[in-house]
């Protein structure tokens, strides 16, 4: 049984609390936040504090806010030498403050509110500074999945920085592609096949065997067309600037 | 029973003819090709031509080139009266040439020979100039499934150009991604559940709710450090640009 309190009530906390009432071997002890409103219809009201200095000792405390508050809420955790680990993707693991048992909990996944997520597909970005703490946290991401990475405060800056471009990115092309068909009354619907085959692809083949299109091919006619077609200024530079980044590799 | 022509021998047509063996009521005739390796070990010897002139009858004649070919297979056909389509996102119908019974049959969807496609989830854009051709369309793509689209030639081309977007410019953005990823020893493998959901997210969400990131909570200290990160001045650019299109939506 591992005991763990969590500190926060945003996306990643909301997601995390909702798996972890779903493990025998978790017992989820405390939830922290200012806004306990937030929380109250996941865990009962005696496992919510809103005053930090009511925390009690756990195995594992994951601090699941802001990045910017990363190091006022660690500061303010009233228990000697407690486990604290944090879920950014970009805060170096000494950004926790206040004790020498530090690590990093990110987990690889976009997290909407109002969608479920399966924590078994989710990668697991773990980082402590003691062995004997990484083993806890290694048995904690194990609990939910096979895919556990070792990995240190830079890796993780820079997966946070590709996870940038091949997710939040790729959602604002949606969003353009979406325009467009509002533009000229299509439904959105019509995209979507080709969104999740898209994204297959590259489950199997690399992004450069997977690459088709009129930049892949230089059909110049097609790219002139297409430049030719859109009116929006921003959509006209970001399909010469892909189309350009394309050619060059 | 509908019997079907094909001409061409690329990606669109390698498929068109995996899915036409699959069903009973689909008569492939021939598959015409300059080049009849391609497609010998697809279907028997007797079905394959590459003298245009050995067509026989059918009721349906599709037309899977290059769109720069088109005009030139289509006019090149010696059957009178035919009713000819292509598989084009862009070329209009009427780049049909040599018969009056025209039509488009564009399956929404990527291709790669290596990849099988499962036809049942790919829309169909479909359009003919005679009510009477467009029913014979219309029945075929309802065989594959019941995601058929009347779509003009109009509407087809701004759906090929919101394509571009959210296929082949997503996929390259997974080709930057995996770059940043080697940069730094980290295996492409973690962002692929990612990618996924990414996908799967805007099936049921909008694009704009499902936008997240450091650009959509305008979290200038991470975007900056993001910048510094990259040294290849392209992602460079192309982060700016597309974090700056986010933030103006």
């Amino acid at each position: 049984m591992i005991t763990i309190s969590i500190l926060g009530s945003g996306k990643v906390a909301h997601h995390l609390i909702l798996e972890f009432l779903e493990h025998d071997d978790i017992k989820l002890q405390q939830v922290y936040s200012r806004n306990p409103n937030k929380v109250k219809n996941l865990v009962s009201d005696n496992q919510i504090i809103s005053d930090i200095s009511e925390l009690k000792p756990a195995d594992i405390f994951i601090i699941a806010v802001s990045d910017d508050a990363i190091e006022e809420v660690s500061s303010s955790i009233p228990l000697k030498n407690a486990f604290i680990v944090h879920t950014s993707g970009t805060k170096p693991m000494d950004s926790i403050m206040n004790t020498t048992r530090k690590g990093v909990f990110y987990m690889l996944q976009t997290f909407s509110i109002d969608k479920e997520v399966d924590f078994s597909q989710i990668p697991y970005c773990i980082e402590a500074n003691n062995p004997t703490d990484f083993l806890l946290l290694e048995k904690l991401a194990l609990a939910f999945s096979e895919k556990v990475y070792k990995i240190s405060s830079v890796q993780r800056q820079s997966i946070h920085l590709a996870a940038v471009f091949v997710n939040n990115f790729t959602n604002h092309l949606f969003k353009l592609g979406e325009d467009i068909c509002k533009e000229n009354m299509v439904p959105f619907d019509i995209l979507k096949p080709l969104i999740l085959e898209t994204a297959n692809k590259v489950q199997t083949l690399s992004p450069k065997e997977a690459q088709t299109g009129p930049a892949a091919r230089n059909d110049q006619g097609t790219i002139d067309r297409h430049l030719e077609a859109l009116n929006d200024p921003i959509k006209k530079e970001i399909y010469q600037l892909i189309t350009n980044s394309i050619q060059n590799n």
